[in-house]
């Protein structure tokens, strides 16, 4: 396989390094994967994350599985096992899908790898092209408010949400960003302020409970958050939050926009209720835990109500950004969206 | 002075001792305050919080003082700078003003130690009128969402909402309780949590970005929260993430109910507008520190915004209970209200 390098995830001399997410913003560590099992373990547990970056994520660690001698059965194992690492996030699926389309049962090994390093490719293309049509929505001045992180980490090339941010801030415009910090997990605090950091991008973090306040105080001119699946009625999946940030921004009257590349769109879910929501571990709301410490703050058996995503509805959406377009909430009205979205047409 | 006895503040023997509210959970840690000073201190870095029960220690702070042998003049003083250790909430500023109200330059000690008794023991009953009037809103069965502490460890009673939810729950109705965490204090987890754990009420803690999640799965019937200050109109601050909440009960027609004394209500502030909004250190949002720990997610000079409190305009209520009375939205309407609201008439 060709050398890969992005932000977060490097494939060079046949060797697949990724960033330990869970450690930023405070310490830059990268991590081997040499199998299949470590690339799910380091999913599972967020060292790799973002819906874009696992796909791609994946599908490299079943290239290199192959490339390094599996057998046939041995990778259609690991295909099944990574494409159950995570159950909200569509991009997962379709890459582990895309990986294995009629592939035959030799030679198999150059196939995987080429495909491997198209997905790797047209993620890097998707989100240029998102991040071009996604800036001209942002004009001069403003502020934008954002969740979770969707910038460099969570894809292999600029970003969803963060990429039409920084398209806008390097293209001249003079912006401030608001970053929620996005709890439990705390990507906003970590993973986007780190990226912001180091695009010198001017922001804000602020709890997620600020939001509201602040597009009160009219500091919020426009809304920008990727996307974990989105369904075949436009209704989407994203980081828990997003669906509250869409209501308040829909009582305000604040612009409030998806970004997403086409492998976000599954419609096979015909509507947002037919997407599942992943619960994760009580202890993450419990307290916080990460290379800056582990804490527990509340009774030590607490009960917990942890879902990962909420799902927000198509009538929410004032625009989608997805690959080459921008499709607006009337668009989006179910049958239309189908013919926008089918992979050819896009 | 009597001996003055409640969750978390104790006047016994001549000794005010309050529980140290940063150690909850899991320390119960009591402080002895000897001097004004000290419960500004105490005041400012959140050893006691709650607006009721802030303006109740303040009022037996001053007694105290003045009980001890301090000058009118040392007590005039303490009386203007325990005033101002927090902005946001009215009931300490009521309290110092009543505290003083034609205090005579001589024989003021007995007069003050008589105030501060009658604000406790008012708080008591005020919270038990509360509590039976809006327990009437529960029904048997429901869930209920409630927002940062609002207890026995905010008032010296049982409580604001959470005095309500408890009456509720002791009077037989089988009910469970949604406690947002309410980031970046974490009063919900640490105090909410713990109050609840005490008196055997079922709960679930959440992120507070969840709970727009749990109103569209119909898993909230009612929102319960409390109050640190409410203006002539109706529109009334409370702490950070309420507005947000009103917003999303708005949205999913949830019914929204505000509990507060009539000590919180300022006819000096013509709407919220007029709130001042308490911003507190950049630290508190960086990370979280407390008995649990001191750690710090964030990158170490993240450019912050920390607003302690935000408002709620009286549009998003649906009802305020008030001391002995149940006020609908209709009947917050300015000019009512003013009639209503007046001390005598309650």
């Amino acid at each position: 396989m060709k050398n890969l390098i992005s932000m977060g995830l490097i494939y060079k001399d046949h060797q697949l390094w990724i960033l330990d997410q869970r450690k930023l913003p405070h310490q830059e560590s990268w991590n081997r994967i040499e199998n299949p099992q470590q690339m799910i373990e380091a999913i599972q547990t967020l060292q790799v994350r973002g819906a874009p970056l696992i796909g791609v994520a994946a599908a490299i660690t079943l290239a290199d599985f192959a490339f390094s001698g599996a057998s046939y059965n041995e990778i259609l194992e690991s295909q099944k096992a990574l494409s159950l690492a995570r159950p909200t996030a569509v991009n997962l699926m379709l890459a582990m899908k895309r990986m294995f389309q009629d592939l035959p049962k030799q030679n198999y090994s150059s196939l995987l790898v080429e495909r491997a390093e198209e997905i790797f490719d047209e993620d890097v293309k998707l989100c240029n092209a998102m991040a071009e049509q996604g800036s001209t929505l942002i004009r001069d001045g403003e502020n934008i408010l954002t969740h979770c992180n969707t910038g460099g980490l969570a894809t292999v090339g600029i970003g969803t949400a963060l990429g039409v941010i920084r398209n806008a801030f390097e293209s001249g415009k003079k912006i401030h960003v608001y970053v929620d910090e996005t709890r439990p997990l705390l990507q906003g605090s970590r993973l986007t302020c780190w990226e912001l950091e180091k695009l010198k991008i001017p922001y804000t973090l602020i709890c997620d409970n600020m939001a509201a306040h602040l597009m009160k105080n009219k500091k919020v001119d426009k809304i920008f958050v990727g996307a974990d699946r989105i369904a075949a009625n436009g209704d989407f999946a994203n980081k828990v939050g997003t669906y509250s940030l869409a209501i308040n921004a829909h009582f305000h009257q604040i612009p409030f926009y998806v970004v997403a590349p086409s492998t976000t769109v599954d419609l096979n879910c015909l509507s947002g209720a037919q997407i599942p929501i992943e619960e994760r571990n009580s202890q993450e709301v419990r307290g916080a835990t990460g290379e800056f410490g582990n804490v527990n703050w509340s009774p030590i058996n607490a009960p917990i109500f942890n879902p990962a995503f909420d799902v927000t509805p198509v009538e929410l959406i004032t625009a989608l950004v997805i690959d080459h377009k921008i499709l607006t909430r009337q668009e989006l009205m179910p049958h239309i969206f189908h013919k926008f979205i089918l992979r050819q047409d896009l």
